[in-house]
């Protein structure tokens, strides 16, 4: 079962995220170090004892859809109403609607949690929590006052509605049509797909942020306009109204997350409601919708990071704890009587050992993405503008990189487990299944890599990403002063991997600049790993760095310098494929007819 | 739906396997070309108009157990039967008992088709036909008049009952116990787990293998016997008798191959027949179980790495489809109008061509495997030596790196869908579902790579390995000689990737000669993973060398290209991770608590 790893996650919130330098510094306030343990110690009690136990529960009946109302599984509305009475869903949320205002980057680890006890009931609160930021920062007045309260204790929860058919990475593509009418509001009509918690029966009303074009908007992208529209219309006193016209037509049989409902939902079909027409208000200006969902997007990126690393994280577990207990054959160096523990042998250590140095790599990432979003809103000007664009810059990585981390870790722990893994009881196998939605959902792992190299590495002229470079490789040169024999060939091995960092970038710029643009996307996915890895590498030796007084020192020491070791050669090849696979993979194209 | 290969299937037999050499040398007696095309056409045939049609059927229903009877899926039992009377099962099996007496790679190149229409479908047959080989090679004359002329033909199927809780890949441990019993038969009783194909009602009877120990086996592998034991008896007449004590106490519910029933059985426990015990017959002699499983064990394994390239084949059928139909965004270079199909991406490109090449590269592998099976069959003294032991080098590379491709490039597969991927009714899912127990049954992939190892690497004095290597180089050579600019650098890359694999296989001699193997094992997988990439960049260049006169050599060029410019830089980082990762492992051993 799910233990939340919560000493492992204040570690790395403070010693390597920045939350202690952050602290120090007086950016939070009055924030103490006190609150952050209680909040995290008590995060990781509910993830564990009342999130994790229904986990399985939630995979095996999933959700059933009947007259357009979502069921969920036994005992998830109460989970749900426990999670949100324990004003969790309030965490980062502006005090004026009764949030609690805490950092970003301790919701992103309660996320963790909430994630690692499951997945598919952390995506929901993920969304919800969407929502009251798009809503927050481009609402109306009116608008927030109706809705935000609700939203931001959980008593609502809200969907969003981006994809269509034929537009799901390309918005610009997408047809939902609204109409003006004349007294403000909207009517919509439309089809959307692939919409998570767009239909339950965990809250009474549900708040839809929903993309659509007007009739006499622009094509492509800069005719989105973006609109609320609440399954049940809200009275002037707060109570809940009539039936909007929108309903939930069905939901796909999916891999996993099966108690997260996935809907198509219909707009304006005449199903519900007085005329036909979904009854919406619009959300910032007519046609600037999408930069309106921009704005929860590089978050909502992140919290979907967040799930590779819980993943990761409850596979690692999982599978340590079940080669401790597993014996078979005789390790070599085994002197204990009989059969030793598979943990034992050298094949599964390093398999547990490269699950551990990807998750905690991938969680330092997301972490450390996590703080420039604070940074960026505690500060201001040049300040606040170069934290921006850190989070900008670290968001497809981090994203990307730990959902890829999760499906990778979930299928070693599959393997670690053996026969039992292939097994569904086990649990090995729903994380397996969990994890691959990850890095398709909120823009697949592709598109992040297109935004890293045409929207992230231009950051102020190219010079962001070079000051991170650099920062990394402080990082190296004091793995070399500190003379600590323990990290091995670390050093060098951190060099050469930001070196070639270093050598992808300058060659993506050149290549950016000269209009080659094909090449340089050619490359784009093998440079986003590159980077994830070479983050993984400089972050693991800052933990290793740290001096947390917890006598675990030499334990990040040694996963510092088996991730060096063992997974940081790969820089090179990632390096290689970035500078040299763009003209093969131009002269083999052929081949795919 | 999938559409069987059989033209790259037929081109791989014949110019990179060895089967056009085979052939004209006369090592198949008269077997022709036109025999062997004939085969491969019926056979693609009825994968893909009778088999895949039913894998999704046989996903969503699943088995069921009732009464110890397992129920296969609406339409299986007429699926089996259609197959069997097409003569199928008899393919490579002996004349003398209804077989036809076809090479090995035949039936392999089968059998990919069959695991390409449905891997749960296929690997019923696949423990069928292993055990008509066990039996074959070790059963007395009795034994094999009674059973084999019903299992030759598919009229019953067989099952191998190796596993135990206690006991997986560690066979040593296992507890079934075996009595003698005065008329030369023997009683068995215990519990065998994780039993495919070991109940169903696709045929009348179903002929177990079944390790087991005898009262005074000595202990540890040593002591192991093999038995047979029918599910009916078997009357003088041939008929069946009455039901023996053996049942099926539970099935599986697993992550994948839902049509495969994984079944519990029970042994001798009375519920079935006169007295408690399951009648058996000892196959080959008392406590030499383990020589006589180590017979059909690499052929099955090279039959469950054939899974791995029929799943990554399916996958990637199935992506480049979806990709052609799938228009989204504009790829750099798309002067069409509108959106461009996602193919145009060169992200999604770089996928389908790393699926298209690792599947190819699996599939000579395996092939070629196949060939040396073959060969250590039809020559005599040194020659079948030097074949069988090239059989033996190639197997557990090819069951490790086929299978590992299957999960990866079905894993890709799914991402190339996007979102949906996710949905099952798509497909792509259930390739990644069925993928994943390949790299775990028939030993688990780190089991093949303690075997490549400790076992493969020192035959014929480590000249084995060396010879292999040696006919390698010569196909980089022969690339450097052909003067082809469409291989790009594809000698420089070989040539450099073949070199790592030289410097990993003497310094993993050097360490099993110096007694360190905790070192040794601890370089195993990335050695196994480094020999499969190496053997893939020679293959697809063996095949772009080859002349065929199909017009493809232009492709087959590019897409050795591909993979030589792209996959290749890899073997770099394994080989570092063989020599150098032992003493970070061993170091971080500690972090596991």
């Amino acid at each position: 079962m799910y233990k939340a790893p919560v000493e492992e996650i204040a570690f790395t919130l403070r010693h390597v995220a920045g939350l202690s330098a952050a602290l120090s510094e007086g950016r939070f306030g009055d924030l103490s170090d006190d609150v952050v343990d209680a909040v995290l110690a008590e995060a990781g009690r509910f993830a564990g004892e009342a999130i994790a136990p229904l986990a399985d529960v939630g995979d095996r009946q999933g959700v059933t859809l009947k007259d357009a109302q979502v069921t969920m599984p036994e005992g998830w509305p109460a989970l749900y109403r426990a999670w949100m009475q324990g004003g969790w869903n309030a965490l980062a949320a502006a005090p004026e609607f009764g949030g609690q205002g805490l950092p970003h980057m301790l919701q992103v680890a309660t996320m963790e949690m909430w994630n690692g006890g499951s997945m598919a009931f952390a995506i929901g609160p993920t969304l919800t929590i969407g929502a009251v930021e798009a809503l927050s920062a481009h609402g109306s007045d009116a608008l927030k006052r109706t809705y935000l309260p609700n939203m931001v204790s959980g008593e609502w929860m809200g969907s969003m509605n981006l994809t269509e058919p034929h537009a799901g990475s390309d918005l610009g593509a997408l047809k939902t049509r609204a109409e003006r009418r004349d007294d403000g509001t909207y009517r919509l009509f439309g089809q959307k797909i692939f919409i998570t918690y767009g239909e339950h029966d965990l809250t009474e009303n549900i708040v839809h942020l929903v993309l659509a074009r007007l009739p006499d908007a622009p094509p492509g992208t800069r005719g989105i306009s973006l609109f609320l529209v609440p399954k049940f219309l809200v009275n002037a006193d707060g109570s809940l109204g009539g039936r909007n016209d929108v309903h939930c037509h069905s939901i796909e049989r999916k891999l996993g997350i099966h108690a997260s409902p996935t809907c198509t939902m219909i707009y304006g079909d005449g199903r519900f409601g007085d005329e036909p027409g979904a009854v919406g208000w619009l959300v910032g200006e007519e046609n600037k919708g999408l930069a309106c969902m921009f704005t929860m997007m590089n978050n909502a990126r992140l919290a979907v990071g967040m799930q590779g690393v819980a993943i990761a994280e409850a596979a690692t577990q999982k599978a340590i704890a079940y080669a401790r207990e597993r014996t078979q054959g005789r390790a070599p160096g085994w002197e204990g009587p009989g059969m030793s523990p598979i943990i034992e042998h050298p094949d599964v250590a390093r398999m547990l050992l490269t699950m551990k140095a990807l998750t905690q790599g991938a969680r330092a990432i997301t972490y450390a993405c996590a703080h420039a979003v604070d940074m960026s809103q505690v500060t201001k000007g040049d300040e606040a503008r170069h934290w921006g664009e850190r989070a900008s810059l670290l968001t497809p990585i981090a994203k990307s990189f730990a959902t890829d981390a999760g499906v990778d870790v979930a299928s070693l722990g599959v393997q670690v487990h053996g026969g039992m893994g292939y097994i569904e009881e086990t649990g090995a196998a729903r994380l397996y299944r969990d994890a691959r939605i990850a890095p398709i959902y909120e823009g697949t792992n592709g598109i992040q890599a297109i935004d890293l190299v045409t929207r992230k590495l231009p950051l102020s002229d190219g010079r962001q990403v070079k000051w991170l470079i650099a920062e990394l490789k402080g990082i190296a040169g004091a793995v070399r002063a500190a003379e600590d024999s323990g990290f091995g060939e670390t050093a060098a091995r951190l060099g050469s991997s930001l070196a070639d960092l270093e050598a992808a970038t300058d060659w993506l710029g050149r290549a950016m600049a000269e209009g080659r643009h094909a090449d340089a996307l050619a490359g784009a996915t093998p440079y986003q790993r590159l980077f994830g890895l070479a983050l993984t590498g400089a972050y693991l030796a800052k933990a290793a760095l740290a001096d947390a007084g917890d006598g675990r020192k030499a334990e990040r020491t040694a996963l510092c310098r088996f991730a060096a070791e063992n997974l940081m050669a790969e820089t090179a090849a990632l390096k290689d494929r970035v500078i040299n696979g763009a003209a093969s993979l131009a002269a083999a194209r052929a081949v795919l007819g």
